[in-house]
């Protein structure tokens, strides 16, 4: 079973999928410290884009430039991290790619799926609830989904004021806790990543932030030596398919 | 009541989401055919795009094409089909738009959950078979979906040997009938709406063109005034998150 | 592709499922307002039968009735369109004809179901919010049901007072929205057919009027010469199961 | 705790919906064999009628009829049992009567549910699947319902050759057991009753004859003193709203 | 049809899963008074085991001691009833014994099914809620739940002042009836049996009592001739596998 | 952020929940050889308790003994792997333990859940394919399984012949993949972990081994300071409730 060891470097490429970033120093600060040893973090943002993704037009901006971001640094990695709770391009970079891709509102819901028998999902916008929600069904995880509560606070604006943010969050929780029966919290932004701490530090039930519970879904599966299935919904696209578009398909590793 | 009055023109745009287009002339022809009176039709290809849509990196090069089609052409139209049994950009361009668009996988799978009390998805690639369940699941039909069965000929090949496409396409449905249960057949893929006539005086049970689905949801939908609710999934971004992206936000009708 | 062309004329039977008929002219108007130019439409009641239908017992009354009209009347129709939220006699008259058969909320909720991720139904008493319910599970689309909601108003006293009925209408749809998440609004009867659009303008959500849709669903589907499956639930009686009961076995076609 | 006290005694109504009868004398000696002691049982079929319920045209036939049987004959039972897999009329009868009511597929298909994880339906007929199947979606059941597999012999045809009918039903119980991982059988005709313990002899999971079951549901449900609720689906009529039709509105007790 | 007789008598075991019983007598008394005629029941306790079940370490200590009662008492009785709410065992007796085990939970849940739409159960702590619905779920009940809620009285001191029981299981009662929609109220503890009727007599929706239920569905499932499918997940262990522990593989009856 | 370092040791118990315990050295090397850097192991079994797990009489026999060993040995560890994959013990532990406890086949079904749409388990016996099935429901999983399939082999007889059983395994695999679209296997006990590379090499689908993906959930919900939730299903027992069965209340920390 010379196969069944963990791998001890693991190199990770994360793609904020933002034009400008204003997290960028305070992400890549963030992910070095949860990271284990052995993993190294490097954080990259779009070359144009939106500045927050809000919106299936913002997704429909960020997605091509996503993948762009794959073909052009993905070569070296070991697996790929897309910081967005909307988890945008994971489906495609995953048909493009032969590395894992993991997407923080997946790895938060399964993970949260684990600690508590349902979960809530604290979301940044009221108009976002209906996405969130959707999400889950996709992951088949509709019966464990509490319910969806807002913080009525967009992207760019959470860390303004934080302690409001802060506030509000606590707030928030508590109502999915008492009124829907929420066991777990699951932030629904990786934006709130900096202030996970201090959410979590005023509730009494597990909170969930999606960007490091993305980080150790990575790890996890490139400690594995596993991989997306190609035999369904991520099969590798006929490469005569997606050529011209400055998409060659050909895997990060090769 | 004098709102209650059914408008008596309806001018749609259909976009097809490819970049280079065989079906244009075709699809204008078999649209206008089954359009009522007073309904004008004009059918429009992308700028650059795949040649068809078999994947989600497929979708990504070919969203934002469908949103600069809409911004540059939308305006004077009714309402909105985007060609395509992905639907591909529905969502995004619901967000923009304040006229109805239509998705033929949403038209389709609506319309025959009103046939019978189950229907199966005819595909064209076995590798598209968990999107369209997943698809099925978004809007709420899993429990109506009897399977999803494959032809496994591309889309650009369906033409290619007509008759040899029908030949499968029956003996696929016929297996989903007798063996899943079907009771409607939803064909998975409008490059296969040529074919529809054929395949459907060969089975005894109803086969649903999604294109020709798509259009009368859309008729309808115009003739009673209704649009998309902006309370939820399909909210209007806020216009100064999508600035910059060669996207305004203003409704075709503005 | 001869066979994809449309109709030009629809012929409409209406059936109001009720003994004494206070709606037939109006609904007359309604629907010929609403109707495309080459649909004509028939408004009949029955020979006896309650007054409304509020109860599986008020159901069991007029069913039998329903199918006696079909068979005296239907010869000659393209279509039939029974007209009440409880679907009556839906299912046995697919059984009996070979013409397509709309019901109001079968059709009401699969258009609500385009229209945006989740629907609320604003039903007329209480009492009828478990029926309601049920039916949407039948048709597969409990996950897509925010909730139902109340009047409280039995439907003979629905337009006694319509400003009261309105503003209740209203305030209970508002809730539904807020409280429940409902992005949609369906109707629950078809007797809120006149006051439809005074309750859609105080709204800014999608209200579908249910006889609305059912006859839009129902031009669709002869546009389209579709009828209901054979191969399942409407699979067509042994006539000599059915023989002797005032209910020859013929399509109402032939 | 005086009220804690089964009865001694129950009279039980089971009303065959068909209107020739051949079944009515068999059907009573096998009901008061499976009867407790202090349980009376007469069976009553109906005043016209179809011969056998395979159908919504049949069940519209019957539904009238049964509620008459229950006006005319309902006074001084302590149950009533309605005798068709079908259920038909059994929530029109609870809304007008007062003292339980029991429907064979709703009886068996529940005590089905706590005899192992998942049950398969035996249909008489292809045509029923479908009508089963929806029958388990209303009652909350359809995760725990394996198949529904069918005989394809009609009710009238079930008798005529015995030894066939139990050979086919053996063969296509196993094919549920096998391939559809069925753990209990519940045979979807309460026509076949008088061979459920000959297919019972050759199987080796538990087979619910459903008209039996009803049986034992409606003694515990008079034992425990307990009525369907009045609160949802079974609320009774405004006795206004059902005046007029032969069903004057008082329960069999009163 | 000789075989389709009723049994005249039935010998039950109840075993009360607790070490130190002050319910013996009372159980003894309320169910020999709710037994048919034929029916004998002997209740008994553990030898040592919890006070009272309210956790999955509750459960983890009694099951072990009820598999012992099982194989020491359980020969020469007709059916066993584990007298609790949380099943403790059922499943593992099940595997066991060829006589039917009957839980309150499952056959209290599957009576209110039966009697209305939707049911909530009545849990004695919160902390049993999550407990209750996943037990519904993995009985296929989901969509017939309402809601859990909870009186906040551990179960030994539901008798110290049973008038204020009483009145708080009233009042959560109405909440699950007026804001959850429940038609029926499943009592969540076998303790609460001697409080039902007082319970009982302040609502007006049917209050299942799960001991009694269980007892009905035993005596019925003995009068069948029923026991618990061996064809999945209670198959009979392999007798290899489970020697050695106290728990030699044989039926109580042989 | 200070908070937001991950541990750089971890120390985790794994039980293995058998008395008599071939599996322990090769487990233990098997578990260092995945286990990161810095992550130590150590892999006891019980006093007493079954030689394999696979029934459910044969978890009633282990999960006492787990708690246990969870009293006596857990002080000191960071987390708690109980390895088996019917997770036995696994909430009790949860609601004794305020450290992380982790199941292999939780662990394994929501990892499999972010590799592909739908995943099938490979049990080792047919008889555990309810019970698996179960789980995947409370796990709210049950529409991404595609099916259970079965080895046909006992536990303790899948390494007497590894050639065979990994043919077995890789014939049984296909089918699911094949004839029920999966497309993530999971292996359905810890017991094949041995084999686990081999049966992978052979497929050309991820293959989930579960003990590693227990090991490798453990280690990332130490480095995030997360625990199970104490505000539902794994609520804290009031200690005066499992006082005097050798299971004091304590955390295995304090």
């Amino acid at each position: 079973m010379a196969e069944a060891v963990s791998r001890t470097t693991r190199r990770v490429l994360v793609i904020n999928p933002v034009g400008v970033d204003p997290w960028e120093e305070s992400d890549t600060k963030y992910l070095r410290g949860l990271a284990r040893r052995g993993t190294t973090i490097d954080v990259i943002h779009l070359d144009g884009g939106p500045d927050s993704l809000e919106s299936a037009v913002n997704e429909a901006q960020a997605i091509p430039r996503i993948l762009r971001r794959v073909v052009e640094k993905g070569t070296g990695y070991d697996g790929v991290l897309i910081n967005c709770f909307m988890d945008p391009g994971v489906t495609a970079a995953r048909e493009y790619l032969d590395i894992p891709v993991a997407g923080p509102a997946e790895s938060g819901m399964n993970l949260a799926n684990m600690l508590g028998s349902r979960f809530s999902i604290l979301s940044v916008l009221k108009s976002l609830g209906p996405r969130h929600r959707t999400h889950a069904r996709v992951l088949g995880l509709s019966e464990r989904l509490a319910s969806v509560v807002d913080l009525g606070i967009p992207v760019l604006d959470l860390q303004k004021n934080s302690d409001r943010t802060v506030e509000v969050a606590v707030n928030r929780a508590r109502l999915a806790i008492e009124r829907d029966g929420a066991e777990v919290i699951v932030l629904g932004c990786t934006g709130l990543a900096a202030l996970a701490e201090a959410i979590r530090k005023r509730l009494e039930v597990p909170v969930v932030e999606p960007l490091a519970a993305a980080l150790k879904v990575l790890e996890s599966t490139i400690d594995l030596g596993l991989t997306h299935s190609r035999a369904g919904l991520y099969r590798r696209p006929d490469p005569r398919k997606i050529h011209g578009y400055g998409l060659p398909l050909k895997g990060a590793r090769g």
